[in-house]
């Protein structure tokens, strides 16, 4: 985990109120839940790998004796753990408040979340996450809002051009079907395609022989990789769907992928006073896997031009909310990749800001300065300007590179007797 | 622990993009260091009662057989645990980034902290903190930039005529002395006088010789609290401070609250175009005790008229920052009750905002809907416009109504076919 300094933590902040100002702008709602969840719940199996990552809380009031009796128990030890994603929770939120929530619900959620993951290079056992959730519309709609919300607050964010890898769940449940893989050995196989990008279809081919995979269907994926292709270009749609899967692709997951396009197609732009004409920003990617189990239905990975890895991402899950709740709600979401955003983003602060750094000398009684800055501050735009004393150092230089780093944009000098509010201001270089 | 839905997180962020704006524009800056910290460091004895409230995490990687031997060590089990404030995190961030820090560092806190207490009507064992400090600066400057700035905030949030309680922990140990309690018994003592204002100057005396306190200091005590006072009103200041107090004072602390009186005296109502004459908004309380072990000088605690209870407080606490850094630097703290003040406030949403309900018949296609919703976003204040789509429901009032109720304040009804950027945008109630 790490210490988040004042550079870094305003850069933060303005990239969330860009994000949090756009999903607004589309009719979704923010909410909170606690960090902490319940450990059962938290240790349902639906959380995937991330559950072994739980950070678990000790169960309070237990005495020596209870910890001897229940070390061999997690679930003795401890009643809650810390949330190692947003959607979890989510799921358990709607199940508890549904009767307040409107018919199609869209949250948004912006909060830490914790995983015992060993640490990387740039990455933190505590991070943002930055989600948006639909529930209750089991229509391409939600889809399709989702996307145009997260590409809007992409482009307000100045990443332009960013597009979005599609795919359904059930296109691949049905392709590896139709190759002749049981369903018992299709989520082995799922691991196996997902390596597609790192090890090639040579490489997903000889590890599915590794693994024992029913020959035949090996054989028949092969196959379909090696099939020939035109490089005629096709824009998203039916034709471009159908071209990348094997015959006979179900027409009913088809259409759901065409209208999530068709709708995307007109909602791009939503930040820019004209409609912004140009290629559906959706591409088809049959291979594409997404490693939570929980998906049903539609998964999408966000891309863009200046990065190799995935900004964020997401997919339906519509048997979540059923787990807790007893009776199935559709949901599906979108998680921005806010760490990742945050490190590629240059947002400047506010031009229009006036940030004075009154500097001044160490004689200067404390009431004049409190004064001075009163005075400045009222002079000032009252939501944008900033006042900041600075006792004066023998390396004056220093001190204003020092302030304009932090974001200062000009300075006064203050001596003792000064008036208030009749001090020079002078731009920082 | 609790969720908080739509309506309420809405006023939540409102509230702190308020308190955030006026601690920004008072010269702080707002850093986040993480939620968890290390066991020790939470239970290094500076954290008072709150040590024993904290959420212990439990070391990964034990097993069955370590967890039975550590089952009587509770740091053998749990190397980590949930802050319980942001004073001991804040500590600890300055000696670990100190040298990236300027002289003077104002730091605004604002996040969740945890407790394990019992729950009470409208308390929780996740809440949000709202904190500033100064750390670097031992002169009565800091303590009038924290007030300044925190009665700024309240102006800002609709919460005129705040006061603040105002005492120092070296005046109430000068006094207990003077009166001859000896140097071990004052913490108990304390403990006693912090209860004036609930069982009244009787109370504490009959409490005090409960205790077995020296009878000769509880008779001084006694003697001075029934000593002849008279009515007249004497603002914040020099002579007010000396009546309140036995004779003698000692002229160094006089001089460092007198200093801060003079200073918040100047700096009130920076919100305002115009300087706020009046009285000072400082109220010296020579028994005003605040919990925490580690404060060492100036004391407050924030009271409004509207309410009873406290709003905030904090205080100067030089030694901590040395316990990890090892060299002791002057700081000083003031901690706005958010969840306190969320209850308080009333803020309304932008009026200016355009948010507006598009209600749509169930028959229109979703590329359709997304069209709209795109033309009416783009019509829209870029920062303020928001656009919900709701499917039409047989009940019109009633969704027309909720949606008021979530703050939007426009609606639209839209039919299969029709052009997009050509509705009719009506008024809600």
């Amino acid at each position: 985990m790490r210490d988040i300094l004042p550079a870094d933590k305003a850069r933060r902040e303005r990239v969330l109120s860009v994000i949090r100002e756009r999903y607004l702008a589309h009719g979704f709602d923010e909410i909170e839940t606690p960090a902490v969840e319940e450990y059962d719940r938290l240790h349902a199996g639906i959380g995937g790998d991330n559950e072994k990552l739980s950070y678990n809380i000790l169960r309070r009031g237990l005495d020596a004796e209870a910890i001897a009796a229940g070390a061999g128990d997690p679930a003795a030890l401890s009643d809650l753990g810390l949330r190692y994603d947003l959607t979890v929770p989510l799921s358990r939120f709607y199940a508890s408040n549904r009767g307040q929530l409107p018919g199609v619900f869209r949250a948004i959620q912006i909060g830490p979340v914790w995983r015992a993951e060993r640490p990387q290079k740039g990455r933190y056992r505590q991070f943002m996450q930055c989600d948006i959730d639909i529930m209750g519309d089991d229509t391409s709609r939600a889809e399709a809002e989702l996307l145009v919300a997260s590409l809007d607050a992409l482009d307000a964010l100045g990443l332009t051009g960013a597009t979005v890898r599609i795919n359904d769940r059930r296109v691949l449940d049905w392709m590896l079907d139709s190759f002749g893989f049981a369903i018992e050995e299709r989520p082995g196989v799922l691991i196996t395609i997902d390596k597609l990008d790192k090890i090639g279809p040579d490489g997903i081919v000889a590890e599915l022989r590794e693994r024992g995979a029913t020959a035949s269907a090996v054989d028949a994926f092969d196959a379909f990789l090696r099939r020939p292709q035109t490089m005629e270009y096709n824009p998203f749609g039916e034709r471009q769907i159908r071209k990348a899967l094997p015959e006979g692709a179900p027409d009913e997951i088809v259409a759901h992928l065409v209208g999530i396009g068709e709708a995307v197609a007109v909602g791009g732009g939503t930040s820019s006073p004209e409609p912004v004409e140009g290629a559906i920003p959706l591409v088809f990617d049959p291979f594409l896997v997404r490693g939570m189990g929980y998906y049903t239905g539609t998964i999408f990975e966000l891309a863009h031009p200046s990065v190799s890895y995935s900004l964020g991402g997401g997919g339906r899950y519509d048997g979540m909310i059923g787990r807790f709740l007893g009776q199935q709600v559709p949901a599906v979401g979108f998680s921005l990749g806010f760490e990742r955003l945050v490190d590629l983003v240059e947002l400047d602060a506010d031009a229009d800001s006036s940030s004075v750094v009154l500097v001044h000398d160490a004689d200067v009684p404390v009431a004049e300065l409190v004064a001075h800055k009163a005075a400045l501050l009222r002079s000032l735009s009252p939501s944008k300007g900033r006042v900041r004393l600075e006792r004066r150092v023998k390396n004056f230089k220093a001190l204003l590179e020092r302030s304009a780093a932090d974001g200062y944009n000009a300075f006064a000098t203050v001596s003792v007797g000064a008036e208030p509010g009749t001090l020079e201001i002078k731009p920082l270089a």
